[in-house]
C-alpha cells in the first residue's frame, strides 16, 4: 500500500485509474514558494517523510502559459480559487499566442526520494469548455479538439501531465 | 545593529527612512504557500533564527484586491513579476468596485518572535501612474489623489503599509 498524500480528490481519481494499490490521505504540509514544482515537491517532501511511516507520494501541477511569462505557474491551484477561468481568459483577450503547458511533479519516498515529472503542452481555448477540475475546461492538448474539461478521465490521463508522471512512477512500482 | 533580511532594495530604503540603525543583508529563506502573510513571515523568521547571531527581521507585503478575491495577496511578488500592473488593470477592465487594500506584516526577531502589521486601504487605479516598484503605480491610498508612484518616499512612508509597520516596530526599539 502507497499513500497519495493530497486533499484533492479528483487528483486522487486519476492516479488511482494508473496505480490501483494507492490509498489517499489528507495531511496538511508546507508548500514553498517557488518558481519550480520540483522545489515544491521535495519541499513537501522533506517534511512528510518524518510523519509518514508507509511509503508515499505527493503531486503538484500547475499550468504553464507562455504569453504570460508562465503564470499561473506554480501558484496555478491559488490563482484559480481568486481569478479562476475567466480571470485567465480575460487576461489572454487579443492574445493569439496561446501555447500553454501543464507540468506535474511527483515526489514518492520509499526510503529516498524519487521525482518524476510529466508535462502536456498545448493551448488555452477562447472559451471554457465541458467539466473537469481546475484550469481543464480551458486546457486544450496538443493531439485534440477538446479541452480536458471535454474529455473522460481515462481520455484525459491519456495526454495529461499527470497521467503521464503517474504512469512514470507506476513504471518504478511494477517489479514489486 | 538590526538586520533587516532582504533581498529588495526599495524595501529597504523605506525602512531606513524610519529606522536608522538597521543594515540590509540578503540570505533567500523559504516562503511558503498561504492565505496570510503573518503564516509566511513567521515560517520564515523560524528558519532564519538558527542562522542569524543578530536581532533581525523579515517583511512581507502584499496587494489584496476586493473584487478578485484578494487576489494576487501572498502572491503579490510573483504576480508583478508574470501580469505586472498591466494585467491586473486588464482584470479589472469593466469592474467599479475598485477597493484594494496593501498589507505588511515584520516579524521580528530578538529573542522571541514579534509581528507587526500594517495595513493601508485604498483603491486601484484606471491607469499606471508615476514611478515607485511593484503595484505603486496604480495603488491610490485613502485620502490621496496620487497613486503611491507619485509620491516621494517619505510621502508614501506616511500612508503606506510597509510605513505603519516599520513604525510599530520602531517603537518596540525605542526604549533600547
Amino acid at each position: 500500500m502507497i499513500y497519495f498524500i493530497t486533499g484533492n480528490k479528483n487528483k486522487y481519481i486519476e492516479a488511482k485509474k494508473i496505480i490501483k494499490d494507492i490509498e489517499m490521505k489528507h495531511i496538511p504540509y508546507p508548500e514553498i514558494q517557488a518558481d519550480k514544482l520540483e522545489d515544491v515537491a521535495e519541499f513537501g517532501e522533506e517534511y512528510l517523510k518524518k510523519q509518514v511511516n508507509e511509503k508515499f507520494f505527493i503531486e503538484d501541477s500547475g499550468i504553464f502559459i507562455d504569453a504570460l511569462k508562465n503564470f499561473p505557474g506554480v501558484y496555478s491551484a491559488y490563482i484559480f480559487k481568486t481569478i479562476g477561468n475567466e480571470g485567465i481568459l480575460k487576461l489572454m483577450e487579443g492574445i493569439e499566442s496561446r501555447k500553454a503547458r501543464f507540468e506535474s511533479v511527483i515526489a514518492f519516498y520509499d526510503g529516498s526520494l524519487h521525482i518524476f515529472k510529466g508535462v502536456c503542452k498545448g493551448k488555452i481555448s477562447y472559451n471554457a469548455r465541458g467539466k473537469g477540475f481546475g484550469y481543464d475546461p480551458i486546457f486544450i492538448p496538443d493531439g485534440s479538439e477538446k479541452t480536458f474539461g471535454e474529455m473522460s478521465i481515462t481520455e484525459k490521463n491519456k495526454y495529461s501531465h499527470r497521467g503521464k508522471a503517474i504512469r512514470a512512477l507506476s513504471s518504478l512500482l511494477a517489479p514489486l
